[in-house]
Order: structure tokens, then C-alpha cells, then sequence
């Protein structure tokens, strides 16, 4: 069985593009990895999704092992057979619900809410009110209580690892503690550091003698703070991880995320992929290529098809909202150039009759229409970067986006 | 353009197979015509159902009036291209809403929820209440007003027909009028003499300039009383019709449905179609094929694939429910022998956590199993026909229900 590898074929400043090896087959970067939290994307199947053209997915451990339960999924045959997808799987390791339920004690689900809809994750907080925990975090790991049928849970590094081994997934990241913008310097620097100690010992467990060529990814924290996240950068590049992923909070605008990303990655090593936890909107897809990003993944395409909102070139923030009025009796497709199944077989006025008499086909075809954009729009950076047309390719839809 | 056509194959006592032609291909018989109440089926789009061997489709006048509305469909160039579908298209009158909508008033909404689940047509009155009408019928047609908006509408049997004629469906129902087993013998005949009268009315408009090879089928009122079912048959079976449509209350009893339609069937032209309106559950689609019919429509596949039920061979009533604890750890797919692909590509175990963690996939991959059954069970069964084996085959799948 191929191990896990990666390989850069072109760069263009600290944008690259490259081919990760998985025991499942090959990521071409830069890459976007729709997310199938509990082992499905919204509304599209696996032959969907192969259709598609899309290469991976990521799933995630705190979903899945509240429900259906990691050793119910590996008795079945591991994840991939549990899903039916052949392709390559991350695993996320659910620190970003932890951090979630966290807050919810701390500062009430309301804000929690809103902070988490930037990494996509809103309504994970499911019943958390303010005052009432549903986690505790400690040296050893994180208690939590289930918000399915309030039973108790507990997560360490060693296990999130061996879960994700038993699991069969071709990449796994660490258990990290994330913070958010309600941590002052001093508390996003102790859960950097128990993050840092976290990750020595998910290292210290793997690979173990039931891996298959998989992958470890570290996790970068250190909220907004440039002398935390170089830090952070510096501490986990020492370490072999097949892989880093950036995490945490980023800041609250999207020049503060390209700062973190900026003091971050040049302390990271070259020839290792970096993956961006969480975070895809179309208009920050560009910065994170220039950046040096390989990978990331986002609820958002799934998010906004369920709510009519198709992702386009020519529109503001990338998005035509299918609900408009102007759409009555428009018989053009979502974008005319656009060879997507949606495109091809439906028009503007039928998508937004679908929408409005709540028909399940509505998300559905929204959900082929904004995917096949994502990959489509990823397989055109792959391109760029390898002619070195990148930064212009880059203006030249940041321009067009009106 | 080819016109519309009905050729009997092979008959086995009262049973045929045969080809329906329309302007938009050929339905073999004896079919099952999924529904499409406003255009879509539920969470299957018209490439899913081409991948199904879908035939055909049915639609609702009612619904598709009260949105997107009739003329905007036809200034979109028709039904067909509307939905994105090329295959032959159905259109239903909503006689069956108007009796929902009428009943709200006189029985409450209740009563009319449990009595139109019997047609697959529950959750239809929106917002009724005892008391409230939200209907007159009169000589001239009906009154109601939208379940959406409180807007007033009128339908009459003339626009019925151009409305049809309009979208460009492929097959016509008459407006109706529908009754219950609320209502006795002579209302139930006054409805009855009613629904010949728009029938005749329907015809006078039928074909006009604007015709493409269209179909218009009458339909066979008179509740569960023999003389009236028998009346009614004998008047249509006089008109020229391009086939007929048994509707309305077809009694308490599966026993009694078949008794409907032993009054009914023989008194209607050997030589024309005869399509059995929203009725068929599995159970009753061997008695009803037994009698003499030639198509029919049906929620139950869709709607039980939104609980979680799949339609399978040798289970109670031909249906697995999948939140079923024994599931909980099953490997197998729903039918082992099934190769559609949602058993093709998931085991039990994976559609059951997709149902418990509320997926939207969980009712798509649902809805392909089902669709793909009610499709070979019809395809098995017009070969049994044709080989003069149907009686033993019907035998074999009643005994088998276990």
C-alpha cells in the first residue's frame, strides 16, 4: 500500500502546486476537501461527489464518535466502507467543537454562535446555555458531555490518534485546543503550549502496528498573536509530522487572517503540505494560495447551497442568491459557461421555484452547482501556478468580483 | 410529433402489457409513474431518475398553478423544459386537493389528514381548519383560495384542459370532483353527474389549435357504489376519451378496492389505457395489474424513503424500517441481491446512522432504492405477463411476504 507523500511540481512565489500520495490515492494541490462531518456530504452522494471530480474528503472524530461510535465504524470495515468512498480521508480531530462547547459555558451559545459560523460550525452547539458545561479540560484530555443523549465522553491524543488509525483515514490531525477571541494573550499561550505537549504524544503513538501508511498532522495554534504563532510554527516544524494544519483564531477580518497566515507558514517546512482548517470562502481562496496554503476545507459551499446561494464569478462575494425576485422568469442557467449538471439541465426560474416550494431537490442541485464551482476554480489555480499565471489569474477575479 | 397511441402487447386473463406512445416517447405497461407534485420528485433529480429507467412523470395542475403559475411555466417554453425532463409527463387536475380543501372545511382537518393518507396526500391541508372553507364548488368550477398566500383562485374544466395543453403535458386528467366516505349515495351520485358533465365540457375544448399530440383522460367517479361506479364507467367509456383515470374514494378496504375496480374495469373500452390515481403500495399493485391496469401513481415510495422505510421483498407489508436496532451493526445492504446503488454502495448500518443523524443523503439514497424496486417489480411483472406467468408470479411475492 502507497504511503503517505508529497511532492511540489510548480511554484509561483509562495503559491505551489503539488500531489499528495494517500493509501487512497493522490490529492493535487491546491485542493479543496469538501466536509462530510459525519461521514456524508449534504445532500450528495459518493457517486455525486465522484462525479464530480472531487478528491477527498474530511470527516470528523467528535461527530462520528458520538455517533455511530468509532469501534462500530472500524468492526464495519473502517471508514472508507462505512461511507463508501474510495478516495483519500482526513480526519479532524473535533478540537473546534470542543473549543465550541468550551464557550458555550463561558460566554453563552449566542456569541459562540457567531464566532462559529466563521469556521462554518454554526448550530454545533446544540442545547449548550450559558453557565452550563459541557466540557472540561485538563492535562490528560478533554471531558465532554454528549449533546445527543448527555452521556459522558472523553478524548486524549493518544486516543483521537488510535481512533483515527482504526478508522483507516489517510490523514489525521492532532487533538489541539483552539481559543477564540474571548482568550487574552496568556490563555491563548497555555493552550498553545498544552496543544504543543498534545501533539508530542499523539506523535509518541503513531505510527503503531496497525497503521497503513497513514498520515499525522500537527496543528498550529496561537490565536492572533504573531509571537505565538511563529512560535508555534517553529515549536511543531521540529517535529516529523507527515503534515501541518493551521487552526484557531484567525483574527476578525480577512487581512488578519492573511497576517496569520504570513507569520505562520514561512516557519513551516517547505516540503511539507499545509492544510487551512475550516476556512474557504471564495474571496479568501486566492490569499491562501499566494500564501502557501495546499488544502483546505469548508462547510460553506454545502452551507450556502441549503440556503439558495449559488457561488458565481461575476457577483458580489462570489454569490448569486437564487431567492431574488429578478430570477422569477429568468430562463438562463446559474452561469452560462458553467457545464455543471445544474447548469446544463436547469434554469434560474425552476431553482428558485425549488427554493421557495421548499423541495429537498432544491439544495441538492444547488449543492452540484457550488461544489463542481469549487473544483472546477481549484483545478484553474492548479493550472496558474504551474504557467506562473497565478498572481495574474488571481487580480483578475478579485477584480471581477462586482 | 408523434401522436398519442395505446397498444395492448399480451394480455393473461384481465392483465395486459403493452406501449403507451406520446409526443415524448413510450411508457410500457404496466407502469408506475412517480410523483412529481410541483415539478420534482422528492430529493431525486431527472438525471437520478433517468439513471433509474424512470418512464414518466406526474404532475399537479393545483400546485403548479398556485406556483410558479401556469403562464410562467409556459413562457419558459413548457413543463418539460421547466423540469428538465424529456420523458412523457403526466398532469393530474387537483379534483383530489379541491376534495382535501373541501373536507377541511366540513370535517376538520384531521379527519381529512387521515383519509387522504390513504392517496398519499397528507400534510395537503395546509393550514385548514374545521369550519374554514377554503373552497366552493359550483356548475362552473371551483373557488379556493392558496394554502401560500390567502390569494383567491378559480378553476374551471376549460382551463383545466388549455392549462394542460399549455404546460404541454403529455396526458390530460379532466378536472374532477372528488368525494369521501363522508359523503352518502346521493351526493356522492350528484358529484359524480358533476365530474360527467365537466368531463363532456373538457372534451368540447379538446384538441385545440395549440395541441401537440396531447392525451385527455377522463376519470371514473362514484365513490364505493356499484351502480354509480358502473354508471360512471358506462358514460366516459361513450366519449372519446384517449383513456380513462379511476378515481375518488375506492372504499375502506383493500378488499373493497378491488371490488371498485372489478365494477369499473369492464364497462371501459378494452383498446384505451387506464390509469389507477395515487394508489400503490406494493401490496396493491398485483391485484390492481390483475384487473386490468395499465399505470398509476404514487407518493408511498418517496414519502416512506423520507421516514427511513425501503421497499423490500420478503418483509411485512414489503418494507424494512431501517431505524430498527437490529440494524444498528448490520453489514448488508438493504436487498442482497438489490443492484441499485444505494445497496450497491451502503450497508444497513450506514443508512441507519445517516437516518438517526438526520442526513439529508439519508432520504436521497432512500428514495433510489425505492424507486429502483417499484421500477424492476414493474419491469418483472409486464415480462410475466407477456409470458403468460403473471398469476404464479403475483402468488409467489403475496406468499413471500413475511
Amino acid at each position: 500500500m502507497a504511503r503517505f507523500s508529497f511532492q511540489i511540481l510548480a511554484e509561483e512565489g509562495r503559491a505551489r502546486t503539488g500531489r499528495i500520495l494517500t493509501p487512497h490515492g493522490s490529492i493535487e494541490t491546491p485542493a479543496y476537501i469538501p466536509v462530510a462531518t459525519r461521514g456524508a456530504v449534504k445532500s450528495l452522494s459518493p457517486l455525486d461527489l465522484a462525479g464530480l471530480s472531487i478528491q477527498a474528503l474530511i470527516t470528523n472524530a467528535y461527530h462520528l464518535h458520538l455517533h455511530p461510535g468509532i469501534d462500530l465504524i472500524h468492526h464495519m470495515g473502517g471508514l472508507h466502507r462505512f461511507m463508501g468512498w474510495e478516495k483519500p480521508l482526513l480526519i479532524d480531530s473535533g478540537g473546534f467543537q470542543v473549543l465550541s462547547l468550551g464557550l458555550a459555558k463561558e460566554k453563552g451559545g449566542g456569541k459562540v454562535s457567531a464566532l462559529s459560523s466563521e469556521k462554518g460550525e454554526r448550530k454545533r452547539v446544540y442545547g449548550a446555555k450559558p453557565g452550563k458545561s459541557l466540557i472540561r479540560v485538563s492535562e490528560d484530555g478533554v471531558e465532554f458531555i454528549s449533546y445527543r443523549d448527555g452521556s459522558r465522553h472523553c478524548f486524549t491524543p493518544e486516543q483521537v490518534v488510535q481512533s483515527g488509525q482504526d478508522l483507516g483515514a489517510d490523514i489525521i490531525m492532532v487533538l489541539d485546543e483552539c481559543t477564540s477571541p474571548f482568550h487574552n494573550f496568556e490563555e491563548t499561550q497555555a493552550a498553545m503550549e498544552r496543544t504543543h505537549r498534545w501533539a508530542e504524544r499523539s506523535l509518541a503513538k503513531f505510527p503503531n502496528p496497525s497503521s497503513q501508511g497513514q498520515a499525522l498532522f500537527g496543528i498550529v495554534q496561537g490565536g492572533a498573536f504573531q509571537e505565538l504563532r511563529e512560535t508555534s510554527a517553529r515549536f511543531l516544524a521540529k517535529h516529523p509530522f507527515n503534515g501541518f494544519a493551521i487552526g484557531g483564531f484567525l483574527g476578525s477580518s480577512k487581512r488578519e487572517m492573511i497576517q496569520v497566515l504570513n507569520w505562520t507558514i514561512p516557519h513551516l517546512p517547505r516540503a511539507k503540505p499545509r492544510h487551512f482548517l475550516g476556512i474557504g470562502m471564495v474571496e479568501d481562496i486566492f490569499e491562501m494560495v499566494a500564501q502557501g496554503i495546499d488544502f483546505f476545507d469548508c462547510v460553506a459551499p454545502t452551507r450556502l447551497a441549503a440556503t439558495g446561494t449559488f457561488l458565481v464569478k461575476n457577483k458580489p462575494h462570489f454569490r448569486l442568491r437564487i431567492l431574488n425576485e429578478a430570477f422569477k422568469n429568468d430562463p438562463r442557467p446559474i452561469a452560462e459557461d458553467c457545464p455543471c449538471p445544474t447548469c446544463r439541465g436547469h434554469s434560474r426560474a425552476f431553482l428558485r421555484h425549488l427554493f421557495l416550494t421548499k423541495e429537498p431537490l432544491a439544495v441538492h442541485l444547488a449543492a452540484v452547482h457550488n461544489l463542481y464551482f469549487m473544483e472546477s476554480l481549484m483545478a484553474e489555480i492548479r493550472r496558474t501556478v504551474a504557467q506562473g499565471k497565478f498572481e495574474s489569474f488571481k487580480n483578475n477575479w478579485l477584480a471581477e468580483e462586482k
